[in-house]
Protein backbone atom coordinates (compact mmCIF):
# COMPACT_ATOMS: atom_id res chain seq x y z
CA UNK A 1 0.00 0.00 0.00
CA UNK A 2 2.72 2.86 0.86
CA UNK A 3 4.29 2.11 -2.45
CA UNK A 4 0.67 2.43 -4.44
CA UNK A 5 -0.01 5.88 -2.06
CA UNK A 6 3.44 6.89 -3.17
CA UNK A 7 3.22 6.32 -6.91
CA UNK A 8 0.36 7.49 -6.77
CA UNK A 9 1.30 11.05 -5.17
CA UNK A 10 4.49 11.26 -7.72
CA UNK A 11 2.11 10.92 -10.68
CA UNK A 12 0.09 13.99 -8.99
CA UNK A 13 2.71 15.94 -8.17
CA UNK A 14 4.25 15.58 -11.52
CA UNK A 15 1.08 16.45 -13.31
CA UNK A 16 -0.11 18.79 -11.21
CA UNK A 17 3.16 20.14 -9.11
CA UNK A 18 3.88 19.72 -5.06
CA UNK A 19 2.17 22.69 -3.64
CA UNK A 20 -1.75 21.92 -5.09
CA UNK A 21 -1.85 18.67 -4.82
CA UNK A 22 -3.59 17.69 -1.07
CA UNK A 23 -3.82 14.40 0.82
CA UNK A 24 -7.48 14.57 0.36
CA UNK A 25 -6.95 14.37 -3.35
CA UNK A 26 -4.33 11.34 -3.16
CA UNK A 27 -7.09 9.79 -1.09
CA UNK A 28 -9.98 10.52 -3.73
CA UNK A 29 -7.95 9.21 -6.63
CA UNK A 30 -6.45 6.11 -4.45
CA UNK A 31 -10.56 5.20 -3.60
CA UNK A 32 -8.90 4.94 0.25
CA UNK A 33 -9.55 7.12 3.43
CA UNK A 34 -7.39 9.56 4.19
CA UNK A 35 -6.31 7.84 7.83
CA UNK A 36 -4.45 4.93 5.30
CA UNK A 37 -2.57 7.52 3.64
CA UNK A 38 -1.36 8.47 7.49
CA UNK A 39 -0.60 4.92 8.59
CA UNK A 40 2.42 5.47 6.00
CA UNK A 41 3.23 8.94 6.07
CA UNK A 42 3.48 11.31 9.09
CA UNK A 43 2.36 14.22 6.96
CA UNK A 44 2.94 15.73 3.48
CA UNK A 45 6.64 16.82 4.03
CA UNK A 46 7.58 13.33 4.49
CA UNK A 47 5.22 11.99 1.72
CA UNK A 48 7.19 14.44 -0.65
CA UNK A 49 10.40 13.65 0.71
CA UNK A 50 9.80 9.64 -0.12
CA UNK A 51 9.16 10.36 -3.35
CA UNK A 52 12.21 12.51 -3.94
CA UNK A 53 14.06 9.63 -2.18
CA UNK A 54 12.37 7.27 -5.02
CA UNK A 55 12.77 9.09 -7.83
CA UNK A 56 16.47 9.53 -7.25
CA UNK A 57 16.80 5.70 -6.55
CA UNK A 58 15.24 5.03 -10.44
CA UNK A 59 16.93 7.94 -12.07
CA UNK A 60 20.51 6.71 -10.49
CA UNK A 61 19.48 2.93 -11.50
CA UNK A 62 18.99 4.18 -15.25
CA UNK A 63 21.33 6.77 -15.49
CA UNK A 64 24.24 4.00 -14.53
CA UNK A 65 22.79 1.58 -16.79
CA UNK A 66 22.85 4.07 -19.70
CA UNK A 67 26.31 5.15 -18.19
CA UNK A 68 27.57 1.42 -18.57
CA UNK A 69 26.13 0.40 -21.66
CA UNK A 70 26.30 3.19 -23.75
CA UNK A 71 29.39 3.08 -26.58
CA UNK A 72 30.44 6.03 -25.82
CA UNK A 73 30.12 9.31 -23.75
CA UNK A 74 28.17 11.17 -26.64
CA UNK A 75 26.17 8.03 -26.75
CA UNK A 76 25.13 8.17 -23.49
CA UNK A 77 24.25 12.11 -23.45
CA UNK A 78 21.86 11.25 -26.12
CA UNK A 79 20.32 8.46 -24.60
CA UNK A 80 20.36 11.15 -21.15
CA UNK A 81 18.50 13.45 -23.47
CA UNK A 82 15.80 10.82 -24.50
CA UNK A 83 15.29 10.14 -20.88
CA UNK A 84 14.82 13.42 -19.98
CA UNK A 85 12.60 14.11 -22.85
CA UNK A 86 10.03 11.11 -21.47
CA UNK A 87 11.00 12.13 -17.78
CA UNK A 88 9.77 15.54 -19.05
CA UNK A 89 6.97 15.27 -21.38
CA UNK A 90 4.03 14.79 -18.00
CA UNK A 91 6.10 17.05 -15.73
CA UNK A 92 4.40 20.63 -14.83
CA UNK A 93 7.82 22.60 -13.97
CA UNK A 94 6.28 23.87 -10.43
CA UNK A 95 6.79 20.35 -9.31
CA UNK A 96 10.52 21.13 -8.88
CA UNK A 97 10.10 25.02 -7.66
CA UNK A 98 7.57 24.22 -5.00
CA UNK A 99 9.97 21.16 -3.76
CA UNK A 100 12.43 24.70 -3.50
CA UNK A 101 9.78 26.89 -2.14
CA UNK A 102 7.98 24.61 0.55
CA UNK A 103 10.68 21.65 1.02
CA UNK A 104 13.40 22.81 2.26
CA UNK A 105 14.43 18.95 3.68
CA UNK A 106 13.70 17.43 -0.02
CA UNK A 107 15.32 20.08 -1.72
CA UNK A 108 18.15 19.53 0.48
CA UNK A 109 18.35 15.88 -0.43
CA UNK A 110 17.96 17.29 -4.17
CA UNK A 111 21.01 19.57 -3.93
CA UNK A 112 22.73 16.42 -2.14
CA UNK A 113 21.80 14.21 -5.12
CA UNK A 114 23.04 16.22 -7.69
CA UNK A 115 26.60 17.52 -5.83
CA UNK A 116 27.07 13.90 -5.20
CA UNK A 117 26.16 11.37 -7.68
CA UNK A 118 25.19 13.69 -10.85
CA UNK A 119 28.42 15.81 -10.82
CA UNK A 120 30.62 12.14 -10.73
CA UNK A 121 28.23 10.83 -14.12
CA UNK A 122 28.97 14.08 -15.68
CA UNK A 123 32.70 14.03 -14.63
CA UNK A 124 33.03 10.61 -15.83
CA UNK A 125 31.05 11.22 -18.92
CA UNK A 126 33.55 14.07 -19.96
CA UNK A 127 37.03 12.19 -19.32
CA UNK A 128 35.77 9.14 -21.06
CA UNK A 129 35.43 11.65 -23.85
CA UNK A 130 38.80 13.26 -23.37
CA UNK A 131 40.40 9.78 -23.41
CA UNK A 132 38.19 8.52 -26.59
CA UNK A 133 39.00 11.77 -28.70
CA UNK A 134 35.64 12.62 -28.48
CA UNK A 135 35.85 16.04 -26.36
CA UNK A 136 38.36 18.33 -26.62
CA UNK A 137 41.52 17.48 -24.57
CA UNK A 138 41.93 20.77 -22.95
CA UNK A 139 38.29 20.79 -21.47
CA UNK A 140 38.72 21.29 -17.81
CA UNK A 141 36.32 19.02 -16.93
CA UNK A 142 36.09 20.24 -13.13
CA UNK A 143 34.47 23.76 -14.65
CA UNK A 144 33.04 22.19 -17.41
CA UNK A 145 30.80 19.14 -15.16
CA UNK A 146 29.68 22.23 -13.15
CA UNK A 147 28.44 24.02 -15.83
CA UNK A 148 26.29 21.46 -17.17
CA UNK A 149 25.19 20.78 -13.98
CA UNK A 150 24.06 24.19 -13.09
CA UNK A 151 22.38 24.57 -16.81
CA UNK A 152 19.56 21.34 -15.76
CA UNK A 153 18.24 23.45 -12.84
CA UNK A 154 18.48 26.57 -14.62
CA UNK A 155 16.33 25.65 -17.52
CA UNK A 156 13.77 25.16 -14.89
CA UNK A 157 13.92 27.95 -13.56
CA UNK A 158 10.91 30.19 -14.10
CA UNK A 159 12.76 33.12 -13.22
CA UNK A 160 15.00 32.34 -16.31
CA UNK A 161 13.38 30.81 -18.73
CA UNK A 162 9.43 32.01 -17.87
CA UNK A 163 7.19 29.19 -18.59
CA UNK A 164 4.72 30.68 -21.07
CA UNK A 165 7.16 32.72 -23.42
CA UNK A 166 9.71 28.84 -23.03
CA UNK A 167 9.20 24.97 -23.56
CA UNK A 168 10.95 23.71 -20.81
CA UNK A 169 11.74 20.44 -22.62
CA UNK A 170 13.03 22.69 -25.86
CA UNK A 171 15.00 24.67 -23.18
CA UNK A 172 16.87 21.70 -21.77
CA UNK A 173 17.71 20.60 -25.48
CA UNK A 174 18.70 23.42 -26.71
CA UNK A 175 20.99 23.88 -23.62
CA UNK A 176 22.43 20.20 -23.91
CA UNK A 177 23.04 20.67 -27.92
CA UNK A 178 24.91 23.59 -27.08
CA UNK A 179 26.74 21.85 -24.34
CA UNK A 180 27.68 19.45 -26.42
CA UNK A 181 28.70 21.01 -29.29
CA UNK A 182 31.18 22.92 -26.92
CA UNK A 183 33.16 20.41 -25.96
CA UNK A 184 33.62 17.70 -28.70
CA UNK A 185 36.68 17.48 -31.27
CA UNK A 186 35.66 17.35 -35.28
CA UNK A 187 35.62 13.44 -34.75
CA UNK A 188 33.07 13.93 -31.88
CA UNK A 189 31.00 16.22 -33.47
CA UNK A 190 30.33 13.85 -36.62
CA UNK A 191 29.56 10.75 -34.39
CA UNK A 192 26.90 13.49 -32.25
CA UNK A 193 25.46 14.76 -35.51
CA UNK A 194 24.71 11.14 -36.38
CA UNK A 195 23.29 9.87 -33.64
CA UNK A 196 21.04 13.54 -33.69
CA UNK A 197 19.79 12.21 -37.16
CA UNK A 198 18.82 8.38 -35.82
CA UNK A 199 17.27 9.69 -33.07
CA UNK A 200 14.92 6.88 -33.25
CA UNK A 201 17.35 3.94 -32.78
CA UNK A 202 18.61 5.44 -29.71
CA UNK A 203 15.07 5.59 -28.12
CA UNK A 204 14.30 2.67 -28.80
CA UNK A 205 17.56 0.73 -27.18
CA UNK A 206 16.48 3.53 -24.06
CA UNK A 207 12.75 1.68 -24.05
CA UNK A 208 14.55 -1.59 -23.21
CA UNK A 209 17.07 0.10 -20.45
CA UNK A 210 13.57 1.55 -18.91
CA UNK A 211 11.83 -1.94 -19.40
CA UNK A 212 14.38 -3.35 -17.11
CA UNK A 213 13.51 -0.84 -14.32
CA UNK A 214 10.81 -2.73 -12.74
CA UNK A 215 13.21 -5.79 -11.78
CA UNK A 216 15.11 -2.91 -9.68
CA UNK B 1 35.23 65.33 -3.81
CA UNK B 2 31.75 62.70 -4.13
CA UNK B 3 33.98 61.64 -7.10
CA UNK B 4 37.06 60.94 -5.49
CA UNK B 5 34.81 59.42 -2.24
CA UNK B 6 33.42 57.08 -4.69
CA UNK B 7 36.38 56.11 -6.47
CA UNK B 8 38.33 55.20 -3.77
CA UNK B 9 35.07 53.40 -2.03
CA UNK B 10 35.18 50.95 -5.26
CA UNK B 11 38.46 50.28 -5.71
CA UNK B 12 38.41 48.99 -1.27
CA UNK B 13 35.19 47.10 -2.31
CA UNK B 14 36.92 45.42 -5.36
CA UNK B 15 39.88 44.56 -3.21
CA UNK B 16 38.58 43.36 -0.08
CA UNK B 17 34.70 42.50 -0.49
CA UNK B 18 31.94 45.49 0.39
CA UNK B 19 31.50 43.82 4.09
CA UNK B 20 35.05 44.03 5.36
CA UNK B 21 35.52 48.08 4.06
CA UNK B 22 34.53 50.42 6.42
CA UNK B 23 33.76 54.16 6.49
CA UNK B 24 36.51 54.59 8.65
CA UNK B 25 38.38 52.66 6.32
CA UNK B 26 37.73 54.88 3.24
CA UNK B 27 38.18 57.91 5.62
CA UNK B 28 41.61 57.00 6.67
CA UNK B 29 42.78 55.87 2.61
CA UNK B 30 41.33 59.65 1.51
CA UNK B 31 43.20 61.32 4.92
CA UNK B 32 39.48 62.98 5.47
CA UNK B 33 36.78 62.88 7.91
CA UNK B 34 34.32 60.53 8.37
CA UNK B 35 31.59 64.23 8.78
CA UNK B 36 33.10 65.10 4.78
CA UNK B 37 31.68 61.49 3.56
CA UNK B 38 28.68 61.93 4.84
CA UNK B 39 28.12 64.74 3.68
CA UNK B 40 28.12 63.28 -0.03
CA UNK B 41 26.47 59.54 1.19
CA UNK B 42 23.49 58.83 3.66
CA UNK B 43 25.25 55.85 4.50
CA UNK B 44 27.34 52.87 3.47
CA UNK B 45 23.89 51.40 1.62
CA UNK B 46 23.21 54.88 -0.43
CA UNK B 47 27.51 54.73 -1.23
CA UNK B 48 27.55 51.15 -2.60
CA UNK B 49 24.24 51.68 -4.80
CA UNK B 50 26.03 54.82 -6.10
CA UNK B 51 29.08 52.74 -6.63
CA UNK B 52 27.22 49.90 -8.32
CA UNK B 53 25.33 52.32 -11.15
CA UNK B 54 28.57 54.13 -11.55
CA UNK B 55 30.42 50.33 -12.57
CA UNK B 56 27.45 49.99 -14.92
CA UNK B 57 27.40 53.61 -16.37
CA UNK B 58 31.57 52.55 -16.94
CA UNK B 59 30.72 48.89 -18.08
CA UNK B 60 27.65 50.21 -20.60
CA UNK B 61 29.91 52.55 -22.20
CA UNK B 62 33.01 50.27 -22.95
CA UNK B 63 30.90 47.64 -23.70
CA UNK B 64 29.03 49.59 -25.94
CA UNK B 65 31.97 50.85 -27.75
CA UNK B 66 33.43 47.75 -28.40
CA UNK B 67 30.22 46.58 -29.43
CA UNK B 68 30.21 49.18 -32.38
CA UNK B 69 33.82 49.05 -33.08
CA UNK B 70 34.59 45.26 -32.87
CA UNK B 71 34.69 44.16 -36.62
CA UNK B 72 32.58 40.93 -36.28
CA UNK B 73 30.40 39.06 -33.03
CA UNK B 74 33.28 37.02 -32.05
CA UNK B 75 36.10 39.65 -32.01
CA UNK B 76 33.26 41.14 -29.77
CA UNK B 77 33.29 38.22 -27.44
CA UNK B 78 37.19 38.29 -27.13
CA UNK B 79 37.57 41.70 -26.49
CA UNK B 80 34.79 41.07 -24.00
CA UNK B 81 36.94 38.63 -22.24
CA UNK B 82 39.73 40.68 -22.09
CA UNK B 83 38.15 43.56 -20.62
CA UNK B 84 36.81 41.03 -18.32
CA UNK B 85 40.56 39.97 -17.26
CA UNK B 86 41.50 43.08 -16.86
CA UNK B 87 38.52 44.23 -14.18
CA UNK B 88 38.69 40.68 -12.83
CA UNK B 89 42.02 40.77 -12.04
CA UNK B 90 41.90 42.61 -8.96
CA UNK B 91 38.56 41.91 -7.70
CA UNK B 92 37.66 39.95 -4.36
CA UNK B 93 34.86 37.45 -5.45
CA UNK B 94 32.99 38.59 -2.12
CA UNK B 95 32.60 41.88 -3.67
CA UNK B 96 29.85 40.46 -5.67
CA UNK B 97 28.38 37.61 -3.47
CA UNK B 98 28.54 40.73 0.01
CA UNK B 99 26.29 42.52 -2.18
CA UNK B 100 24.00 39.77 -3.00
CA UNK B 101 23.65 38.98 0.39
CA UNK B 102 23.88 42.35 2.51
CA UNK B 103 22.79 44.90 -0.21
CA UNK B 104 19.55 44.05 -1.53
CA UNK B 105 19.40 47.66 -2.93
CA UNK B 106 22.33 47.72 -5.10
CA UNK B 107 21.73 43.65 -6.24
CA UNK B 108 18.46 44.55 -7.68
CA UNK B 109 20.14 47.40 -10.15
CA UNK B 110 22.62 44.71 -10.94
CA UNK B 111 19.71 42.24 -12.00
CA UNK B 112 18.02 44.70 -13.51
CA UNK B 113 21.09 45.88 -15.72
CA UNK B 114 21.75 42.32 -16.20
CA UNK B 115 17.87 42.18 -17.61
CA UNK B 116 17.90 44.69 -19.72
CA UNK B 117 21.23 45.82 -21.24
CA UNK B 118 23.52 42.71 -20.87
CA UNK B 119 20.77 40.70 -21.87
CA UNK B 120 20.30 42.52 -25.19
CA UNK B 121 23.78 43.50 -25.79
CA UNK B 122 24.61 39.25 -26.16
CA UNK B 123 21.31 38.86 -27.87
CA UNK B 124 22.58 41.27 -30.21
CA UNK B 125 25.89 39.75 -30.57
CA UNK B 126 24.37 36.51 -31.41
CA UNK B 127 22.05 37.57 -33.87
CA UNK B 128 24.55 39.52 -36.27
CA UNK B 129 26.77 36.28 -35.38
CA UNK B 130 24.36 33.97 -37.84
CA UNK B 131 23.62 36.87 -40.19
CA UNK B 132 27.18 36.99 -40.57
CA UNK B 133 27.16 33.23 -40.95
CA UNK B 134 30.01 32.78 -37.97
CA UNK B 135 27.16 31.31 -35.61
CA UNK B 136 25.35 28.19 -36.50
CA UNK B 137 21.54 29.26 -38.08
CA UNK B 138 19.53 27.25 -35.75
CA UNK B 139 21.00 28.61 -32.70
CA UNK B 140 18.10 29.80 -30.56
CA UNK B 141 18.89 33.28 -29.98
CA UNK B 142 16.35 33.48 -26.78
CA UNK B 143 17.22 30.67 -24.79
CA UNK B 144 21.45 31.09 -25.50
CA UNK B 145 21.76 34.39 -24.64
CA UNK B 146 20.18 33.58 -21.22
CA UNK B 147 22.57 30.60 -20.85
CA UNK B 148 25.57 33.23 -21.79
CA UNK B 149 24.01 35.53 -19.09
CA UNK B 150 23.77 33.15 -15.86
CA UNK B 151 27.18 32.07 -17.14
CA UNK B 152 28.49 35.19 -15.86
CA UNK B 153 26.92 34.95 -12.27
CA UNK B 154 27.23 31.28 -12.40
CA UNK B 155 31.11 31.73 -13.02
CA UNK B 156 31.29 33.97 -9.37
CA UNK B 157 29.13 31.66 -7.59
CA UNK B 158 31.30 30.60 -4.49
CA UNK B 159 28.77 27.81 -4.00
CA UNK B 160 29.55 26.28 -7.41
CA UNK B 161 33.04 26.83 -7.72
CA UNK B 162 34.72 27.26 -4.29
CA UNK B 163 36.88 29.96 -3.76
CA UNK B 164 39.92 27.55 -2.87
CA UNK B 165 39.38 24.84 -5.65
CA UNK B 166 38.70 27.39 -8.38
CA UNK B 167 40.53 30.60 -9.83
CA UNK B 168 37.43 33.00 -10.68
CA UNK B 169 38.93 34.70 -13.63
CA UNK B 170 39.90 31.00 -15.14
CA UNK B 171 36.44 29.49 -14.88
CA UNK B 172 34.97 32.91 -16.72
CA UNK B 173 37.25 32.54 -19.58
CA UNK B 174 36.61 28.52 -19.47
CA UNK B 175 32.99 29.11 -19.52
CA UNK B 176 33.20 31.62 -22.07
CA UNK B 177 35.38 29.67 -24.54
CA UNK B 178 32.84 26.82 -24.40
CA UNK B 179 30.12 29.39 -24.83
CA UNK B 180 31.90 30.37 -28.03
CA UNK B 181 32.39 27.00 -29.39
CA UNK B 182 29.03 25.29 -28.98
CA UNK B 183 27.75 28.60 -31.18
CA UNK B 184 29.92 28.61 -33.64
CA UNK B 185 30.09 27.68 -37.39
CA UNK B 186 33.29 25.86 -38.59
CA UNK B 187 33.98 29.27 -40.43
CA UNK B 188 33.07 31.14 -36.79
CA UNK B 189 35.40 28.81 -35.68
CA UNK B 190 38.91 29.35 -37.53
CA UNK B 191 38.08 32.75 -36.66
CA UNK B 192 37.73 32.15 -32.81
CA UNK B 193 40.80 30.30 -33.01
CA UNK B 194 42.60 32.77 -35.05
CA UNK B 195 41.67 35.59 -32.23
CA UNK B 196 43.11 33.32 -29.68
CA UNK B 197 46.33 33.12 -31.01
CA UNK B 198 46.61 37.09 -31.90
CA UNK B 199 45.45 38.16 -28.25
CA UNK B 200 47.88 40.65 -27.47
CA UNK B 201 46.85 42.88 -30.69
CA UNK B 202 43.11 42.53 -29.37
CA UNK B 203 44.42 43.59 -25.96
CA UNK B 204 46.07 46.64 -27.43
CA UNK B 205 43.02 47.63 -29.36
CA UNK B 206 40.86 47.35 -26.17
CA UNK B 207 43.62 49.37 -24.36
CA UNK B 208 42.87 52.15 -27.05
CA UNK B 209 39.54 51.30 -26.17
CA UNK B 210 39.64 51.79 -22.60
CA UNK B 211 41.75 55.35 -22.46
CA UNK B 212 38.97 56.67 -23.85
CA UNK B 213 37.05 56.46 -20.70
CA UNK B 214 38.28 59.42 -19.26
CA UNK B 215 36.05 61.20 -22.10
CA UNK B 216 33.30 59.89 -20.73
Amino acid sequence: MRERILEKAQELFFRFGVKSVTMDDIARELGISKKTIYQHFEDKNSMVCAGVKHHFECDHFIAEKIHNEAPNPIAEAVMGAEMMRQTMSGLNPSAIFDIKKYYPQAWDMFSQYKKEFVLDLIRRNIKKGIEMGLYRSNVNAEVIARLRLEQVEMGLDPYIFPVGQFNPLDTQLELLDHFLRGIVTPEGLELYEEYTKTQLSVSISLSALLNTKSTY
